[in-house]
């Protein structure tokens, strides 16, 4: 069988574990926006677009994301939310960041309410993990270059050491999510590994929001820190040689001065 | 700047290059449905579901796709293609399979487009890398499980060879795309490094379509060779500890005989 989800609408009593993607309303897919409208309670996190609550029209929205500096509600709680709001048989709406199976929890959602009995779905959503460098001109994966790339969290040095660590230098892109607050921590990981100092890497703060902004600098710049405007702000760091490419595709000094359009690679005619 | 696209609609003489996701129409994103409404002319790719090519209601629809055993068109001669529709005026939507910049060769087609001056956007698409295992209930992801993830391209040795070889056994999750041709020389690989051979494995056919269908087995049956009912069907292979949580989730036994749902982990009440 499979957890894909059916063509008809939510049913009573069921839960959608679903992921918002990257921020843009536009990049949430058709069949997230339909759960939305479709739901009697939307159970979401920080970093949801008000305007992908508003399509939740008709249903109780509880924010239940993290503070700064913890949880503002424990998985447990939400997991016990999720399976009341199950059984009173109201349809509902567990809305991520991203992708639920990407650093979201969801397996651990998906586990509660299958323990419980409770019937559910899973709609992907567009995770940072590609959809960041890529709105920035930074393929993860590009022929003669990458082919390949490694995905870890940056919020715990327990979660991507490991990793890190188990890979032979420059041999895939490396995505780091959440790992703002351990920069350099992490580039002095890689450089004692063997990385070259050299290999250019981006910080992307806000993808896909109207504050977006990309650094490109290099392993060895991540090293001795970087001075982010606001680091509170959503970040992925991607470290390749694929970085390269945004300069070939973004011609960044005509960014504003000549009206050059947030759509496109190149000014339009 | 940023690639991330204008809310606007697409201009004339623009390249769209969009993701279709993985299959399932639903699963494409808001943005790419209004792209291939506005389109005058779509290139598209194999596997594309003819119901997101009927969005685009008035566009010329022109297939661009492999065929088995080779390209029908050379990537030259896409961009080609693409470069004189927009010089044209028109309104180009690339279409590619899951996202354009996960093997998609999509940097390829930017970098031909920023070359010949054409602007260009780029809307991401769900990748199988994750939403495959996702929608068979295997979370990429996991807490205690897997920090991380590795994806590699299956379709040639020298692709996946140096980045599976650098990775220390059971690590991360690996994720295999378009690798069914040469699941036992990848088992294999994965065996002589040190991996567990009872490592869980998972062939997922035809993720997020009507005739998607998962294998579970392990690392060691992997070696010794799966038979497929078809081979030409695409597919994703997943190996790590996480495809364990995939029978707490998910009732196999209970699928069509007891009228299960393809949208919920377990039965409907």
């Amino acid at each position: 069988m499979s957890l894909h989800p059916s063509d008809g609408p939510l049913g009573p009593g069921t839960v959608a574990l679903v992921g918002a993607g990257p921020g843009d309303p536009e990049l949430l897919t058709r069949r997230a926006a339909r759960r939305l409208a479709e739901a009697d309670l939307v159970l979401y996190d920080a970093l949801i677009d008000p305007a992908v609550l508003d399509l939740a029209r008709s249903a109780r929205r509880v924010y239940v994301g993290k503070r700064a500096g913890g949880h503002a509600v424990s998985q447990d709680f939400i997991n016990r939310l999720l399976i009341r709001a199950a059984r009173r048989g109201q349809r509902v709406v567990r809305l991520k960041g991203g992708d639920p199976f990407v650093f979201g929890r969801g397996g651990e959602e998906a586990l509660a309410l299958a323990n419980a009995g409770i019937p559910f779905e899973i709609v992907p959503g567009i995770s940072s993990a590609v959809a960041a460098a890529e709105l920035a001109g930074i393929p993860v994966t590009h022929r003669s270059l990458a082919s390949g790339f490694v995905v870890v969290s940056g919020h715990a040095e327990e979660a991507y050491r490991p990793i890190l660590e188990a890979i032979v230098p420059e041999s895939a892109t490396v995505v780091v999510m959440m790992g703002l607050g351990r920069i350099a921590a992490i580039a002095d990981l890689l450089l004692a590994r063997g990385w070259n100092p050299l290999t250019p890497a981006a910080v992307l703060l806000a993808a896909a929001t109207a504050s977006s902004e990309t650094l490109t600098l290099t392993l060895r710049d991540l090293q001795r820190g970087v001075a982010l405007a606001d680091a509170s702000l959503p970040g992925t760091v991607v470290i390749g040689t694929v970085v390269g490419i945004r300069s070939a595709l973004v011609q960044e000094e005509s960014y504003g001065a000549r009206g050059l359009s947030r759509a496109s690679g190149i000014p339009r005619r």
